[in-house]
This record gives structure tokens, sequence and C-alpha cells, in this order.
């Protein structure tokens, strides 16, 4: 990330291999057992983790928990408005399928055994677009998360010598723009991306989730590899922040 | 409002004819043309004006426009988290009553021909909910929809020379608790209310609004007169800080 | 109501503080519990009360009773026809909010301990619409809820002793209509009212519910006094009509 | 129907080949261009007919009207009461299967190209059922069609001299109970029925729909011809009936 | 069916009286326990019957069993695509009626108290439509059935010796094309017909069901006669082909 | 594809890189455009691709196409019965997920511009699930889609000499079983699959889209590289495969 004489080739100024300012607020509500307000540059997604005894009825006396998540946006968060979804009787198929990602995305780090019949729903609401507002709410959520997994055993709900979050997860997009692979695009860069990708890795650097698009050009594996380069150089970044985050004891 | 001698009385500090904190941050979201995050003490309400060309089918050709609002809130804006109306399929009575109730405020104070065949739209979305979240929704979306209007006269859309807004309009939720007539309830007074009414008020004080309810104990007319009075000195109090708000300029 | 000498000002020959024709025909169905068929002038509701045992999940083991309405429209009970709620797969703003509001106006004058874990639920269909629809099905409601609960007397299901309604409850529509203050609005008059306010009170007086809007021209105290005075004397006069259509015993 | 020593079979006195009493009361709903409140017996349907110039978009240039029907039952209707298909958000498959019988049978009396571009709803609203709602239905509807017919011709949105309709049509039930074949089934009957079958006639007797159906025990030749044979009976004297209703000109 | 000088009358080549060639493939399914792909000439339905133990809740602890169906059509099942009712969110009335149909019909030969607490879901499929899709669905759902049914007993879910099934069910269209009554009609046909029946009939000859309709010309009981004497032609034939199917033991 | 020594691993005999069988049955339907029965062993998929001039109002006046497409489940397709998403009256969010797959994945091969205003849907319907049935469904969509372009070259609707598909499309899942990576799971692998990745191929081998995804256990970047060899043998073989299917000129 100190490529010295790259010439500066975004419009934001940033380096093709440079993350927007990210910034996590812990605590932005007051009664959700977990809650963090992420910052992808211009993007602003709230999340909020609802922890509740319990798990849903197919789940139960399996003695393991339950974590899953709901991604939304608010109307005016993109550039002109958008019809609610609530509005219009029916939750579309981009909000579905990037809930279930989120969901599975978390999945992959918590050890339900250790949650015990537990459940917690990950509330992503999305107040302002940029781009990547999936790979923000991933990450936003995992520090939620974390939040009210720690609110779980301060509260004794969950025994506290328990190890319930295995690891860390974050997101992060890449693409390529006029033939160049760029890490975090906002959205201008979305746009005229040729090829979108949005990768999910472990504070460790395993894979969670590789979701590689080409609606324009088909890539080839060259192009896949430097696109999966350049965002594990992103999540191991997010994943430094995250931990920053969570540093500061209980928000 | 600094009746010296007064027990305090409430809960948080405050006297009986005490408004909580009220603040307006203005251009919460860099594109609407009107965004306001408004926070009645605890609870907040992002409030976005979209403002665009022409108006609804019916209405095309009278040369008027059109202002409406859709009030919405977080599954986890309150203590213990909700489903959300897009999941459920279906926008519960609340909401619909409440958006209605915004809409016809802003309405009462706006000079549709004046406006054109434009249309407004204000979408109040209740991030934080600690009681008078519907007073909080219009007391915020005039702002917003003051911004808005100013956008289109500065971009040319509406002739900068025309009065779109009559007046400006505010407000406030005042109710009896435990006897005594109360300004401005916090959610643990809300619950406990015998009376609760809502009251709108435009900035020169005529009313818009009068919306009593006594689910528990029917009110006579001298607590009805009371509850008029407190109510009327919260929504001057709020005009005056839209208008502070508001001095500054474009946001 | 005596005022001798005053001009006929109203187009259907009443005075500004004189009531439709109001009758109610008890037992208009065979099976309910209670039914009435209520009119007010030209507008007709039918009001059925369905008494069951038990209450909803979320009340059970309370001892307390519940108290529900749904109010609804048939598609031709207007002047031109309206699309049904059931093909069109939602209830509109405005059901949602009339059914809730009679259901709050009845709950305030029953007695939901003396009640029993038993349930209500009044359905009010407007066959004829022509002004003044939820304040007819509110004060017919009652009239309906009162033969249910003479039923549940009568057959055991509520012990004989018991006085389960504290009171009654009736409710009229009042409004402004070129500048002089007016009772109980046909559709001709609600459409050209300025101020339009439905007030909500029980046999003894008292204030259940007052809801005043103006979408027009907002309203200033005096005429919102002028309002509530010309209500209470309709409703006080409701009570009586009421009282008399109940005296004859068992529908 | 004059089968002087018959014993007499049925609860409510009647002979096997009876009708129950039928009454037609026109102009019931005062802007409806049609409107008829029908009963057999104990069951109420209202009947109202709107007539619109204009057709769906698919009939648009083909000189050719439209004619439909819409059928309900008030959640009351019952000797239980049922949900709302408005509040389950879904029109069940009975009111849709009953919607589309009465539709079809009053077109097939109705000359579209003599209608012109035209459209008539005929929504059939039971407020009180006692079985045979869709026969008692269609014989209603048919009233209410002719009301609506002739009220344009009187206002000249149809040239007077036109034969918009070819023929009446009514619609009868027939079962067989306790292994003797009954004209006009009340609910008690219905439930009880072996074999139940709706006819439709026209009033020149041409059969436009026979349904016939055998949950429990299939029928024969002889018993299908039987019934056939009673239902004929039936649909004649009821053809007489809405000739005597509409004998005395405009409601 | 063997008129031998008749001329050759039809389309596709038939005499009136004739069927299409008919053609039930068992075993369409892997894992269904009964499943059948029926043809009636260019109709093909998918018929699965799924056999669980247990039934709805309402009929819980009768020691009765429950038989239901599902009819649907692919979107291009049709010579031109229709949407689906899925994406719509609603299904069709069309839908409705014949699901209610085909479960009525095969009800009719079931006997409940042998089938014991266990319920059998038909599905079925229109995968290619030409006319007789809901004929055709019940004459192989019989089929499906019946495999399901000895799949039950094979495992014992069933005892082995009881007659679940106390005869068959088959069902054909008929209808008056150009004057003349004929059998089994393709699409062409079928958008021509005057009149148009379809009979459900037992494998010993009984009516199970009789739906005529006439929208275009309203038919006498001649017509009628002469349908129904060809409709238990076909019917019989069915009834054969169902029990030579149904002869090779397990699929 | 010819590891003579290699134990034979999996529970159906194949090798780790081989391909269940796969059929394209071409024309399986008789009106639509283009149509093909697709089997990859179990799995079978019904492809219909419907032709239509024009295209949806956002794109008129472009000069291009558009290409969607439709996923869905018979209830029965599963071993065991899911509910209709028509009958719960919504989408769920997997169905929701692979169409919007299969779209993306089509219109990566076809030029839009050479289509002109035209529009084809692939209703893509799993009639039988046995694993892959996505994979299956682009594989067969895309022999669809080509039959229902050589279609609109012969009749004349896009000109003959156009190259409306720049290149042919297929996909495949690969996934870990007990550590071993393998081509083209059935469910019984499917479930059991630590890590499950699809992959999206065009014929001259450049990717489209990879997803891969760990519910279980995050997987390594040599993982993820042998995988993705694996695909790419997978789609290099069906290409091949759908290139022989296409080769007998029209179905």
């Amino acid at each position: 990330m100190t490529t010295p004489a790259a010439p500066t080739l975004r419009a934001d100024g940033r380096r093709p291999d440079e993350l927007r300012e990210v910034r996590f607020t812990r605590g932005w509500l007051d009664s959700a057992e977990g809650s963090v307000l992420v910052e992808f540059g211009g993007t602003r997604v709230l999340c909020a983790a609802s922890f509740t005894e319990g798990v849903p009825r197919w789940r139960k006396g399996s003695g393991e928990g339950w974590v899953t998540a709901e991604y939304a946006m608010l109307p005016r968060a993109t550039s002109t408005r958008s019809d609610r979804e609530s509005v219009r009787g029916r939750i579309g198929g981009r909000t579905h399928e990037i809930s279930r990602l989120i969901g599975r995305s978390l999945r992959a780090v918590v050890d339900v055994k250790a949650l015990g019949e537990n459940t917690v729903v990950l509330d992503c609401d999305v107040l302002q677009a940029d781009g990547g507002t999936r790979t923000a709410a991933i990450t936003g959520a995992y520090v939620a998360l974390a939040d009210a997994v720690a609110w779980a055993k301060r509260t004794g709900v969950v025994p506290a010598g328990r190890t319930v979050l295995r690891d860390s997860v974050a997101a992060v997009s890449v693409g390529i723009v006029d033939g160049t692979p760029v890490l975090d695009l906002p959205y201008v860069e979305d746009v005229r991306a040729e090829t979108d990708m949005n990768v999910v890795v472990t504070g460790s650097g395993a894979f969670v989730e590789v979701q590689g698009t080409a609606e324009q050009t088909p890539f080839d594996r060259a192009e896949l590899d430097r696109l999966l380069d350049l965002a594990v150089q992103g999540t191991d970044r997010l994943a430094r922040l995250q931990s920053e985050a969570l540093a500061d004891g209980a928000p």
C-alpha cells in the first residue's frame, strides 16, 4: 500500500489498492445489544445486532444457536429515490441475495455450539449508498456481532469462558475499471467496472465467499488472480481496523 | 418556561412544560435535495426530502404540485426488535396513519400553486425511537422540505420569487401522566399516560391537526384545554428552533 | 337545538346544529350475537358484533377480554365504484386508521376485567356512504356491542351481575363549511369543509377521541372551541337515541 | 307445485319442489345505476350494478361491451365469523369461482354489440348467508343489470331502441337430501346433501351452466335427470318473479 | 367407437367420439410416492402424489385421511408465454377452481377412513397445454394416487388389507363444435366450442362432477343429454386405459 | 479425464473430475421458439425460450434487446414436497438469486445490439432436482436460447447475417467433499460439501461468474485454485456437448 511513484488514477485521489476512509461508530443505538454505524467513504450502514434467547423452531433442542441478517436500503440512500419494499409489498431479489450473503458470512466465523440456543439477528440498514454497501454491511455487522456476544457474556446469557467467535470476518469489493484492478469501488467506479467482485475473508486470511461477475466482458484467470490478491490486501487492512475499533472495550 | 420553584417531576429531570433537547442536523445526506437528522432527546428521525419535477397522474395539468410523506421505523429502533414491514409484505395500520398525518401537516403550509407541477416526497425513517416519533418527524420534515424548496429555487426549478411555504409547521406530543399534563413525552411516560395528544401547529400559532386519544380514561374539557395550552407553548418553541436551524443558509 | 329564528342554511334543510335522521335497526342479522343497521341520513353501516370465548394469544392468562373492530366499505357504497381491497390484496391506510379508531373508542367504555377472557369483534361494513361513516360506525357499533354483551349474560358466558360496559359511547363529525360550524356533515358538505373534526364522547360527556384536521386552512382556538361545543351537543343527542334504541330489550 | 297430499318433508315446512320466499328490493342504493337486495329466505345479497362508459384495454376498439361480477361475503354473514379476504391479503378459491360463474351467467344473456363499448360491474355482496348465495346472487344480479341497462337507455348512453338483454337469467340450487331431490337448499340441508347442483337457466328455458358435484356419493343418470327437472321448475318460477319485480318501471 | 362409415370431421383426423392418443408414464419422478406423466395428445401433465403421515390440524384425531390437489401451468405450456403466478404474487381464479375440482374428484373415490390419518397431495403441473388440461390432470392424478396408495401398503404405512380406493375416476371434456358434439377437445376446438363440458366419472360409471358452460349460446336438454352420452363413452375408455397402465405392478 | 489408476471415490462410481451423464432433448415443447429438457444425471430442467418482439419500457428506443430468465422448482422436484411459491404468495430469496444468475450468465454472451429490440425470456423449471439445478439450467438455457435465435433468423425477425451469440456459455458446480475436490455434485455430495462453488464459463474459456461459498470451513487460495481448474475442465466438456447437441440443425 506504499507504491510511491504510482500515478494517481482514481477520481477521489486514491491509489488502486487503497481503501476509502473507514469508520466504525460503536454503540450508535442505545438499546441494541450491539450496534455500529460503519462508513466506507460516503457509504453509511447502520448495523444493529439483536440478541435473543431461544432459536427458531426448526433448531430447537439442537443445543446450537442461530445467526441471521436482514439488509435493506432507505429510499433516499441513493442519488434518486427508490420505492420502499414495504410499500411495494415484496422484497426484491437483490435485497434477499445480500441478506443471505451477510448471514452466511457471519455464520462462517460463529461457533453455534458455543453460542448455545440463542439467536442474533443483524439488521444492516443502508442510510447512504455510495458503492460497496454489502461489503460495508458485512464488515460492520461483524463488529456489532462482537459487541452483542460481549454483551451476552457480560450479562451471563452465554458463559464468559466460551469462544463464540472463532475468527473475525470482513469484506471488500474489487473490480476492473478501464483495465485496472481497483479496491473498494465507490458508485462512480462501480457502474463503469467491467468486472465486479465481492470477497469475504476471515481475519486469518481464509476465503468465506468469492463472488465475481462479468456482465460486460468475461474475465480470464490472470485477472481473477489479480483481483483476489487485491481483495485479500483490503480485507487484511479491514480486519486490523475492526480489531482496533473493538479494542476500546464496551462501547 | 422559567417557573423557578416548580418541583422537578419527571424521570429525566425536566419540568412538565419543558421540551427534550432538540437538534437538527441539516444536510445529513449528500444527494437529497433536503435532509435533516432531527433529534428529540433519544428519538432520532432521518428526514429526506426528494424533489422531482412532475406530479402524479391524477394531478397532471392542474398547475399544482404535490407533497407527500412516508414514515417507517428501522426494526431495532425500539428496545426490542420488530419485524420489518417489507418482510411481512404489508404496511401496518400505524405506519399508514402516521405517513398520512405527516403529509397532511406539511401540505397545510405549502402553496401548491407556487410549487408548480413538482413533487416533494418526505421520507421520515425512525433510526431510534424514544417517544414522539411522529411529532419529531413532522418537525424535522418541515426543515428538510424548506431546504428542498430552497434547492429548487437555487437551481431555477421553481422561480426564485415565489413563496412556496406560507408558514412553518411543527408538532409536539402532550399527555396526562399521573394526573399532570406534560410536554414532549419520552417512551417511559408515553406508556403510562392516561391521555395522549399530538398537536400540529403552524409557526403563526394556528392548529393544523389535533389528535387526542384516551384509551384508558376519557378526559374532560378542562384537561383538553390545559393540554392544548401546553402543546402550543411547545410548538412555539419548536418553531423558533426550526427558524434558527434554517438561518444558516444552505446546509 | 332550539335557535328559533335561524336562517335555514344547509342544502338538506337542516339547521347548523341539527343531526340527520338517525335510525338503529337491531337484530338485522339472525345469528350474530349483536347486530345493528345504523343510518345517519343516507349513510348506512351494518355493525355486527361477534362474541367468542377466548382471547388472542398475547392476552391469554390475563383474565382480561379484548374488543376490536374492522371497518370496510362495499365497492358501490360511494357514488362511483371503488376497487375492493380484497382484490387489490391490501388494506388502505384510511381503512386501517378507521378500524383502529373504532376499536379504541369502544375499549374506552369496556371493563375488560368484567368481560373476562372473551373477545368481541365489531365488523362495521358501510353499505352506503354519505359522509360520517366512521362516526356512524362507532355509534352503531356501541349498540351492537351492548346487544352482544347482553347475549353473553343471558347465555351465562359472562356472569349476569357484572358491569361490562362502564358507559356508552357515540361519535359525530363537525366541520366549518363556508365559515359556519355545522354538525354531522353529509358528503356534499364534507368535501367543502375547511376544517373537519371527528369527536368521540361517552354517554357521561367525557372525550374519548378528538381528531381535528385542517388540510385547507389552519384553524384557531376559538374555532376549535365552537366545534367542540357543537360536537358534544350532537353526541349528547346520540347517546339518548342509543339509549332509547336499547330500551326495547332483546332485539 | 301443487302436489296437494305430499307429506311435508322439510325442516322449514316446504315441499321438496318449493322455493323459499323470494324478494327483490330494487333501488336499495341511491346512486348505483342498478341495485337490488335479493332475498331467498334468510339469504340476503346486495347486488349493485355499476355502469361505466368504456371497456377494459383488451376490448377497446371492438365495439363490444363487457359485463363482469365480483362476489364477496361479509365476515359475519355466516353463523360463525370468517376472516376478511382483504385482511388475509388474498381472495379465496371459492370467491373467485363464484365471481366467475356470475359473470359468465350474465354474459350469456347480454348482447355485447348492443351494449356498445360500455362496462357493467355487478357487485354481489352477501350480507347474510343461509345456503344458495351464488344462485341468489345470479338471480338478483340479473335484476340489477336490467335496471342499469334501463338507466343507460333513459340517459342515452345506450340508444333507446337497442335490445341489450336477449333473455333473462336465473339460478337455483338442487340437491339430494336423505335420498330425496329437493329445490333451493338452505344451509342445514346443504351440509347434509349427498349431491349438490347449481343450475343457471335463461328465461326461455335453456341451460347456461350446470354444475353438479358429488363429494360424498357419485350419482347416476336417473338422479341427474330428476335434479335437472326440479331445477328447471325452480328457475321458471324465478324468471316469473324477476319479471314481476321489473314490471314496476324505474325503481 | 366403431361407426365405420362416419365422415372424418375433425382437424386432427379423429371421429367425433374418439379420444386423442392417451399415454401414462408411471414413475416419472424418482422419489415421489406416485408419479405419472399423462398425455392426452399434445397435452402433457406431470402428476406427482406426495404421501405423508399425519393430516391437517382441523382433521387431527378424526381417524380419517385427507387428499388434496394443486394444479398449475408452466409459463410456456401455452403457445404464448403467461406470467408466473408466483411472480404475480397471487393465484388466479382459474387455477384455484381447477385445483379444487381435482381434489373433489379424487376424494369421491377415496375411503378416508381406510386411508387413516395420512395425507396425499397431488401436484398436477401442466408442462404443455393443448386443451383438456384439467381432465388429463384428474385422469393422471388417479393413477399417481393409486401408485402412492400401493407404496403406502408396501411400506406398511397403511395396512395391506385395506381398500383405500373404492373405485377409479377419470375425466374428459366434451363440447359442441359447429353443431356437432365432440369428445376430448384440443385447443383449436376448445376456443370454437359453443358449449363446453367437463365430466368426471367413476370406473363404475357414476357421475362425480358435471360442469357444463355455455358462454356463447345456451343449450337445451337434448344437447345436454348427447354430451353426457359422449362423455361417459370417453371416461369408460379412459378407465380401461388407467386399469391397463396400472396392471404392470410397481412402476 | 482418463486418469486410469484413480481410486473410484464417489457414491455413483464417478471419478472426482467426471461429469454425470448429460443429455439435451431439444424441441421438447411444440410451440416455444426454443426448448430443451436438460439432464445432469437425475437433475432434469425444462428450459423454454420465449422470443417476443419489443423490449421492456426502460429499454425502448435503445436499439438493444433484452434477455432475462426465471427459475423455479416444481413442488415435488425434491425428495420431500415443498410448498409452491405461488401459494405462499412470494418468491423466495434462493429463487430470485438463481433467476438473476441465469439472466446475467446468458447476457454475457449475447450481443444485444445484434439482437435488436427483441426480448428472450428463458424459463427454467426444475422437474426433478438432484443437485446442480442452477448449473444445469444455465447450460440448458444456452441451448434453448441458441434455438430461439436460430428461429428468429429463420423467420426473419432478426436479420440472418447477424451474430447474436458471441460465444456459448455453460456452468458447473464444484466442491470439496471429504477433503477432495469433485466436479458436478449430486444432492448427496452437495449436503456434505465443505465448500461449494458454481462457475460459469464461456465456450472460449473466460469466466462469467465465480461463486464460491464456505458456510462450514473457510477455504484457502490453493483450494480455490484447484476448484477453478476442475470447474474449467467441466465447462470445457459441457461446451463441447452443447455444440454437439446444436449440430443437428433445427430440432
